[in-house]
């Protein structure tokens, strides 16, 4: 006879935690530093807040057992309301990122696994640490995790009045975890994080040195939004959720103009009319079956506006050239930051950069970043769309040919990210997505093509030059007698000089930027 | 101000279906298929029964607008009892998989996601019809999932008394897919899977056709026992929840041995002894830091037993044979069924066939077809650890020159495998996996060496012997001359050709092989 029975939220992902990157020492103690990161960096940067994080990393040393590691982490974010911490921190499927509007994390679920996993390999609590802003107090909890009903365990509450205007979060977790296998991964993680947010100081302290990356700008990217669903991206259930919540004497009109993105009283008609809905029917009356005919033709109808990008936070070209500047040190960047586009209904933009030369290290392909709602993915780029684009493309049309040191950066900002799974490494070949970063891409490929040829052209001018001037005293002798002047020889080698100087000046390029770019590695276009 | 809230299972895949697998029409469509179908054969095989699955795809084609299509399955399985109908489809996390064996489906979740997808695309209910093996009534359930509270929705239940001895699950569900696109990727599943299930029959009814895989076997492999936790595997929670169950009087000794696979007495008494716990200590008294010291303890314990394989179910090498020879029919085929290995504390086993010529396509690398728990994995197969193997193998010891027909199948076993994501697609890289992949692939393509060896030797046999019988005549002609007799010419002949096959079957090979080979492909390698 089969038993059957039901789990937990917690208890599955207990079962299953390598789905959610919790598979071994090695790979937890990044995806747990991973987590912690993220969840710093949308507490300060999507409300507005410059990040200041710390990040301290401590191996046991004492303990010839497992590899034990403490993970502390400071921020100065808005901080968790004292009633919302066991829940967010003990709970699988709880937080505030349930919203339409960009964020690192979007599960509900890494710092909880991070929790879970404290919990079986150490056996000892998380400690956290937090203020908000408007608080009075400011409040320790050391908290488990009951994993049969899926409830936080307090072990512990301390309140305290707040002395100093401090708000944020502290957070400090112990895991089993395999500092000196993971370093390297965690580093680079951190690394392509300062490189995504040039407005973010982080500090990373660990038992060999402490590095900081510190910001190289203050602006701070728009923050995004809160939106409303856009009509494309409805579903049958949506709708049913959405009736549910709605004054139900609400018409169909008002319905769709209350609560969709973009669609207003006349969007609403027209749209009713191409349906065949009477815009004036009463929601609380709509059938099945009518729920059914409207997300379909909601989904068919093609003349909805684009979605609102206000939901998201592009980075911007210039800020994300001087993040590529600060981290690659590149001769030649480039970046661009399209314009919002949409799949099923989620808005979505893609930025991307690409760097040449300096100190982007040559390899045989273009090396990869890729970012998706500034989340640097180290694993799976086999699988992801950016690298299956890349490697598409014939570089050889843009004068690049390899070995050469060409590195492409890629960036989805989006409400809804098309990850393939919740471990949140690769992107899936989503048509819109794929079609955006292929332009985006090739455009900096382009002026990657111009660059090279300029620097050709510079190269060549310059060959010239040498060339001319090497013959220069002997014109100028030469001259000198022909007008029977001894004295004139220097006098006209000065004005052949400035003569070819004028002459290499009219093809607009002028000596300083040519000593850069004679201090810069040669292209191997 | 943030706002908090929490998901129920339902509601997180509801938000996140494409983890799952159910991401656009072709995706889901395969998805859907695949997860009804895993539960048919879950439903049989591991319960001894011969698995008899009809599969029929209906698109509706009367309706212009998005394409829906209906899944209908039927298997003669041990049903699902009257009470557990509606948990089973209609509740996330719920099922009979989360027990300590082989099971195709693991996470309670599959098929669940189908109803969930069906419900949102076409607001259809599931129909199920279901009656176990003793049950005197069969019953009809229409269900929905109440995505909020993660509970089923009974729209409709008949029960009728039983007239014929029929048991066995019928299910049909109407989702939103793209036949067209899903087509060639589920027949290769269906086909795939009647590969590693030579004992099932399998019908597959399409519009355009109907396909039937007979079983060719009637061969079941044992079916896996529920299984009890290996002492390597063991966490801090699992000793906690072992303990909340046991009576808590029991010592430490006793505990041991009777909750943990392998481990008797005289074992736990040693490792109480090695691990310097007091054997008589009551669990009760355990304290949390003993818990953490006795789970690091018994992971580092290196004297448990191996853990044994009865959880498991592998197909044997004889079965695999027949199941690549049904699906590929090669030329030569080897098979190869490992003693069980464990990786933390999961036991597991690889079983791999190599197939070589016949009508294996030919191409520029090693064709790779993946099994887990027999399921087929068809996508992320450049992620999976066997690809990698594969890939890291320099072919050409084993006298194989690409472009060449060869197919490698491999398969693991496991109560737990080691999957990447809940979409069940590729093999993490675990180093036990790993190893024992690599072993068996490597002793399959030793096989195929000596095969491809013994083919050249009957060729180079088969040339010497044309070579030899083109003189033939001529020698008896000379041989007669000599011994003056025109009339000896044919005996001689006759005497020459018996001395040559004898010759030449000393080499152990006998005509009705040669005129195998002769009829097969010419090896490449």
């Amino acid at each position: 006879m089969e038993s059957y029975k039901g789990l937990s939220p917690s208890q599955f992902f207990y079962r299953n935690r390598e789905i959610a990157g919790f598979s071994n020492p090695v790979r937890s103690l990044y995806q747990a530093v991973r987590e912690l990161l993220e969840n710093s960096l949308d507490a300060t940067e999507t409300h507005g807040i410059l990040p200041n994080i710390t990040l301290e990393i401590r191996p046991h040393t004492n303990n010839n057992q497992s590899d034990k590691v403490t993970i502390r982490i400071e921020d100065n974010g808005i901080g968790i309301p004292i009633a919302e911490v066991p829940n967010v921190f003990a709970r699988v499927f709880y937080g505030s990122k349930y919203v339409l509007r960009q964020a690192r994390g979007v599960f509900g679920l890494g710092v909880k696994m991070a929790v879970l996993y404290a919990q079986i390999t150490t056996a000892t609590p998380i400690y956290v640490k937090s203020s908000t802003i408007d608080s009075e107090t400011e409040y320790e909890y050391k908290l488990f995790i009951d994993i049969e009903r899926n409830l936080p365990i307090i072990l512990q509450l301390n309140v305290f009045k707040k002395k100093k205007k401090w708000h944020g979060t502290i957070v400090e977790l112990t895991i089993q975890g395999n500092w000196s296998q993971a370093r390297r991964r965690i580093k680079e993680y951190i690394r392509r994080t300062a490189l995504i947010a040039p407005y973010a100081t982080i500090r990373l302290i660990t038992p060999e040195n402490s590095v900081e990356y510190k910001r190289v700008s203050r602006k701070l990217p728009e923050p995004p939004q809160i939106g409303k669903y856009h009509p494309r991206g409805v579903d049958i259930e949506l709708l049913k959720m959405l009736i549910r919540a709605a004054d139900k004497k609400l018409t169909l009109v008002d319905f769709l103009s209350k609560y969709f993105d973009g669609v207003g009283k006349k969007t609403a008609l027209n749209f009713c009319k191409w349906a065949e809905f009477n815009p004036n029917h009463k929601i609380k009356r709509l059938t099945l079956s009518d729920l059914e005919k409207l997300a379909n033709k909601m989904h068919q109808y093609d003349k909805w506006r684009r979605p609102k990008p206000l939901t998201l936070s592009p980075l911007g070209d210039t800020l994300l050239r001087e993040g590529v500047r600060r981290i690659l040190e590149p001769e030649f960047v480039t970046a661009i930051s399209r314009p919002p586009s949409s799949y099923s209904g989620n808005p979505f933009i893609i930025e991307t950069a690409l760097a040449w030369g300096g100190k982007v290290p040559v390899s045989d392909s273009p090396l990869l970043l890729r970012f998706a709602n500034r989340i640097p993915l180290l694993y799976d780029e086999s699988v992801d769309v950016s690298r299956k684009i890349i490697d598409s493309i014939d570089w050889s049309i843009y004068k690049v040919k390899f070995p050469a040191p060409l590195a492409i950066i890629t960036h989805i900002c989006s409400t809804k990210i098309p990850f393939k799974g919740v471990g949140k490494e690769a992107i899936a070949e989503v048509p819109e997505v794929e079609k955006e970063l292929n332009i985006a891409i090739r455009e900096t490929a382009r002026r990657l093509r111009r660059h090279i040829s300029r620097i050709e052209k510079i190269y060549e001018i310059k060959r010239k030059e040498v060339t001319i001037t090497k013959y220069m005293d002997e014109v100028a002798r030469a001259l000198s007698y022909i007008v029977n002047d001894d004295d004139s020889e220097e006098i006209i080698k000065k004005k052949l000089m400035k003569l070819l100087k004028k002459e290499i000046g009219k093809k607009g390029i002028v000596t300083g930027e040519m000593k850069n770019v004679a201090k810069a590695k040669t292209p191997r276009g």
